[in-house]
């Protein structure tokens, strides 16, 4: 007996202001789509870095869910270690369970999660193994994860030295985006998101990306409205992808939106996660644009344009260990065997198109990774003669 | 923005008798089934309680994978605890993860897991969360595990006391059932597997109910024709629910084929799991059998029918833990909880037909855990009277 099962899952995205506000309807239409009438609970974990910088938070969210004209109830509240502490302690994956247990969470229930991609990967993952799964509203506090990792179904841990080497493929229940929770980044994760709006439009959208190299300044000086409309594409292309691009749980070899990114993993976890994940997507990014002129898929004009946006935006591109091409470059058979099979790495054509190889010319990249080590941050991000020489 | 994913997956099944006979192409077939030329790596899982029994069965694997003329390597082999034990010790499950980490199985690599359900559950559930999921290929080694759980798409551990709270959803990449691992079972294994045939049968084909109940000694006495004919219809039913029944991920709160098991959950748990599953579930079928004859959902000769069944095969029925009714029913809500929202319980109507109900009348429930109790084992499975008094 051999079948085919389409299983459907529904995803819905929101973007808003002021997620607590009593007036904000999408906490509660989503808290309210529930089959039968049986009373449900929900557990809100918070991102420690968010509450530091908003200690209100928790108090409004409980004055919301007091209001509901819903029977919902919070059972309770809990903070967890925002960035790569929670992926990387067992210890507090197993604090979110033992709490999401405590509160009685059923699969009618919610888990909700306001944070940074880390405290959405973790708290995501323990959602999708709680009882199989149960339901997961994200409320992404960064730039990064609001136009990019908190529309996404993936969710995880690190094991065993690997990023995300444990982890579920699970399509929350909701996503709303909260723009007003981006105002107490600080400067350096405000600026971070924005290396995969660069690297989406890249790849998908070439109006966004012309807009994105024009308003890098504004971006950078955190005016919202046009930094809210950036964050806000970047979102839909990424929403987009997943629901359209027909393999949201990665059976295929080809992973079109992780282009830059099989750098950006090995030189997080080469720095200790000293880079965070955005300033290595934008050198990873920077990278394979680099690779992509030397072997004529993108001109010189548009690498250069490249690397002056992601210079703009505040992006250091230059890393001292970019000095190990060598160990470096390891990260492409870490980035093949985590999807297993042929190595697939998405280059971008031109400006808006991408294609996938399978092959990567060990010296051209070496090159390209020597080039982006050598770039002078002159805040405009491309050597004076702009020439990138070829072998 | 709201969209509904479709998410596709393939089940493959099969049957076969000596799955590591060099004529044998089922795992041949399975392992190939890749989309690009590279080579892939497999590893496999044994359950020690079979490994007991066919000590031969590691070489025989090995030499099966060296005679393939397919590019897929056997990198390690190792063996789990069977039973419960490898469900409800954490060690053993990051056991399972290590090997799969050090055997460097990729997305496109072969988890195999040879054994019963707790083993297959456990190793699947590593499967499931490794790499966020990679390939997993089931070689049930017991009549549960080939004529129900090992077709279905559950995996997952035990946890904070509660069977099951950690797991994952996912669809095995194939299913083998060789009918020819099932002969060195002790007879209490061997048994044990039929009280998922009954209750299947019971709610869904009631030609296959009077087969089995016709069949019954025969299947005792371990004829394997017959015998393997009901498991074979068993699996189909089974599978042809998770792959036609609408739900196969359970975000529905009925889970029809559930029949009886919130009672065997709790009695599982309650001896300490001394009763294994299908005993407990014999159990459970019958409790909610005489349930549905005292709420006329059944008469007295298809509730006769279904004890007797049972009992011809071979299964206890009455049990010290059936006088602590109240006790016992604390599985209701339990098994509400793990599904959330409404308590949904599926009842037999009449025979081939089942029914869902979400009140149940507690004194009634009382009444039929009580009759079930006191249930002589002459061999026969029900009192000389053969009537089930009401109130």
């Amino acid at each position: 007996m051999q079948s085919i099962l389409n299983i459907p899952f529904e995803h819905r995205l929101r973007f808003v202001t002021g997620v607590f506000e009593p007036g904000c309807g999408a906490l509660r239409e989503f808290l309210s789509e529930s089959r039968d009438e049986s009373p449900a609970r929900a557990i809100l974990f918070f991102d420690d870095g968010l509450i530091g910088a908003n200690p209100h938070l928790p108090q409004s969210a409980r004055r919301y869910f007091d209001l509901l004209d819903r029977d919902v109830e919070l059972v309770d509240t809990a903070l967890v270690a925002g960035g790569e502490r929670c992926k990387n302690d067992p210890a507090v994956l197993r604090d979110i369970l033992q709490r999401i247990h405590d509160a009685g969470i059923d699969r009618k229930s919610y888990v909700i999660a306001a944070g940074g991609g880390a405290v959405l990967d973790a708290v995501g993952y323990a959602a999708a193994i709680a009882h199989r799964g149960v339901r997961l509203i994200r409320l992404p506090s960064t730039t990064l994860a609001q136009d990019d990792s908190g529309v996404g179904v993936k969710n995880g841990v690190n094991a065993f030295g690997k990023k995300n080497f444990l982890g579920a493929f699970a399509v929350p229940w909701a996503v709303i985006n909260d723009l007003h929770l981006l105002r107490t980044l600080s400067d350096r994760d405000w600026v971070s998101g924005f290396s995969e709006a660069v690297k989406v439009a890249l790849i998908r959208d070439a109006t966004f990306f012309s807009r994105l190299c024009r308003d890098a300044p504004a971006i950078r000086r955190r005016e919202e409205r046009v930094a809210f409309d950036a964050i806000q594409r970047s979102a839909e292309l990424h929403y987009r992808h997943i629901v359209h691009g027909g393999d949201p749980f990665e059976t295929d070899q080809a992973r079109p939106l992780d282009f830059g990114h099989w750098a950006a993993h090995k030189l997080e976890s080469l720095s200790d996660y000293r880079l965070c994940h955005g300033e290595a997507v934008a050198i990873g990014v920077a990278i394979d644009t680099v690779y992509a002129q030397l072997v004529d898929m993108v001109d010189a004009d548009l690498c250069r344009a490249v690397l002056d946006c992601l210079s703009v935006l505040g992006f250091e591109l230059s890393h001292p260990l970019l000095d190990e091409a060598v160990t470096l470059m390891e990260g492409l058979e870490e980035f093949r065997e985590h999807l297993g099979g042929q190595l697939t790495i998405t280059l971008p054509r031109g400006v808006g198109r991408s294609v996938d190889v399978h092959r990567i010319d060990d010296a051209l990249m070496r090159q390209a990774i020597g080039y982006v080590g050598q770039v002078e941050m002159s805040g405009r991000g491309v050597p004076e003669d702009g020439v990138i020489g070829k072998g």
